[in-house]
């Protein structure tokens, strides 16, 4: 495997699952894998999780991580192509990418959108960059508009917490202030759709996520109908896509309740904003996994390295 | 072990200090006690010792170090119970500490007062938090109120240079133009009474420190006293503990001069500011021992992560 | 070798290239040189290859990187001798280079110019007062007026691709928007003098380097007629030494082209500015070997900090 950018490069996530729990149970059984092999982790936007779980990811398999905050560290770059070079941005991801190439066996990028230029961010302009111009592989730790080493996380985790064999899976969105992406609940998305679980989406009108994303996933513009029988709600602000990046709904009603989602487990990626997104009660209670969510992130990440590494 | 939060946390000083000059002399032999365990050093604060020191320490014990400037790399923590997060934190400290301590098997954490309200400062609410969230061992890299790495490593440093069974210690408060923290003061106040020396505290009037911290130390409010017949002279700025946070007072007459410290060791955690703390005859004559006593951060440091691995 | 801040610090170029060809061909094979012993990377200033290049040939030899961005993680350093520190700096660099030495085997230092304050940029007072202050062997990562880790990269890139016995090589001025430092230019005019090739340099007028520097180098206001008959064209953008830092000319003409340089080898330490310094025609071209001369900053880092480790 040379790319790991997205739920589709998940050949068979049943298989994969199934890695990453012998992973999970013994996680320094291949440390010597990534001996002497460095993996570069840039980060064009802050991270908690995944630059603490992907850097430990990378230790159990005995690799050096080298960690750069790509525009604190260093300076703006450029991914339009003939461009005259005289504003704000220092170096060509051209060079940057085929540099940093020459330095890290594998490379871990983070980019979010603009979440203004839908066609921008839709074409994953830093992503793609990185795939044209390094020589190594790249591993996606949140772009413009996928997830994916959260979405395999989360399908580990249904997985592991699911009491029958078709759980009833809810992707809820909730309320939240600001702007946010739509990666984690499109990579979510994905990832349910390959799971033997019955799936389906709640979010006011005016916040269905990308049609080319849901597909055949039915959408409820009802909470309530939708948590029926629930066993997983997982709940994930994200701005609109129609209207694109705006926020044009704040409801509180939608916010999650521990009514709301009865005997259900609730599942989000943090960070997540207490009593705005969810009601304490919920995050307090048995009910939530959020926390052996988040762990398991670093058998997300250490299976994908993994496989880059046996496959190099 | 599984906290060190608090000079309180040593149970017998005399053998720390002998514990941690047989690490000085033999750093690595204890190089594999580590081994394939990850320490997260979080920073709310700049740092520059208990930074390399702290890593220095970890490395010299086969620890892998994970380094994070909380606010830079990732956001804003939430530290209040039953807040709607509608402002600027972005994730609560009871996920993000339960969240750390699965990528984490030590969490070291440095997080500064406010010095405007003291009640929120007394109460060490981020280091409490991480306590009561984290389910690892958390090491205290400077707090609102305590620096107890600091007054470890000045416990050592006395008992290395001191030439007699009983010597005489002063802290002396010294002039600055910023408002300073108590953290450094106390700890080593602390430290002191549980040592066999004759300890003093010499401030101006409205400088005392917490009654609470100096117990039966004596006060001076005359410096020239204080330091009569002094071993050592510790010197530190603080900000005032009765008009909470406030600099009522720059009198450059308490500044430390070779004149006055006669032929007293100097010492001084550092970073110091020449010329307004303390003269440079001073720093630059053998009375300072400044820089042995930055080095012995490292061995204060490695002795309490030996502590809390060897009880996990 | 105790120190590596100028080229002068090459004894021999002619077997330093040797020996860096040898590590590029096993770079593993010392690594186990490096075992526990740590070197400090400090940052005064942005870095995307050196900071990662000179990690990867740590790594290489076993040693433990620390990498600190000083004034993001710490606080602003005092470099005056005397003065009263009452302003923004907190630490003197007598103390702070003396520290960090007790906590790295090896210190790499990147500061660069004030490019506003001649004499103090050619008095090179940080990396001096590191020199004099720090207990370790100290690295130059590229300092007010010499950048020697890329000077001996570019000398290596050129051993390699040179197809004959004493190939033309040129030093060629081109445009940018900002104001650069000298040290680039400045570092490969000296590794070129001590290489067995034909070296000129192209600037306009008014952009001579220091005579100091340049010494019997012949310089050539015309660009066509300095690139008669080049073999290799290194092109870098410095402001200028006479009118001290000013961007006193920005002629778009003196930009490299495809045509200008015809079949000579197009060099540049990046990041380079599309378009502005040289057209994408070049950079896209086999013309360029600006990719392979950044991977050899590795092995050039390698190189000095073996004879460092080894003269221990």
């Amino acid at each position: 495997m040379k790319y790991y950018t997205s739920i589709n490069d998940i050949d068979n996530i049943k298989t994969w699952i199934e890695e990453a729990k012998a992973l999970k149970e013994n996680p320094l059984n291949y440390s010597e894998l990534g001996k002497d092999k460095t993996i570069g982790l840039l980060f064009f936007n802050s991270s908690l999780r995944t630059r603490l779980s992907t850097q430990k990811a990378a230790l159990n398999l005995g690799m050096n991580p080298i960690v750069m905050n790509v525009s604190g560290d260093a300076w703006g770059l450029e991914f339009e192509d003939g461009t005259v070079m005289n504003g704000n941005t220092a170096e060509h991801i051209k060079e940057a990418a085929a540099v940093v190439s020459q330095y890290c066996d594998v490379i871990a990028v983070r980019a979010f959108p603009t979440l203004t230029d839908k066609a921008k961010d839709e074409s994953e302009q830093v992503m793609k960059a990185f795939m044209e111009h390094a020589s190594v592989p790249i591993v996606n730790m949140e772009s413009a508009t996928g997830h994916p080493l959260q979405g395999l996380t989360d399908a580990l985790t249904i997985s592991e917490h699911a009491k029958k064999t078709k759980p009833k899976v809810v992707l809820s969105w909730a309320p939240h202030i600001k702007a946010l992406p739509h990666a984690v609940a499109n990579s979510f998305t994905q990832a349910m759709q390959k799971m033997d679980v019955e799936f389906v989406i709640a979010n006011p009108e005016g916040y269905n996520l990308s049609p080319e994303i849901t597909g055949d996933t039915p959408i409820y513009h009802n909470q309530e109908e939708a948590f029926k029988d629930a066993d997983f709600v997982y709940t994930k602000n994200w701005s609109s896509y129609e209207d694109y990046g705006k926020v044009v709904n704040t409801d509180p009603n939608w916010m999650i309740t521990k009514d709301k989602i009865g005997d259900a487990k609730f599942m989000h990626c943090l960070p997540v904003r207490r009593n705005v997104v969810v009601e304490d009660a919920v995050l307090d209670s048995d009910s939530s996994i959020v926390i052996e969510q988040a762990n398991n992130r670093t058998y997300a990440a250490q299976l994908v390295l993994k496989k880059i590494l046996e496959s190099k």
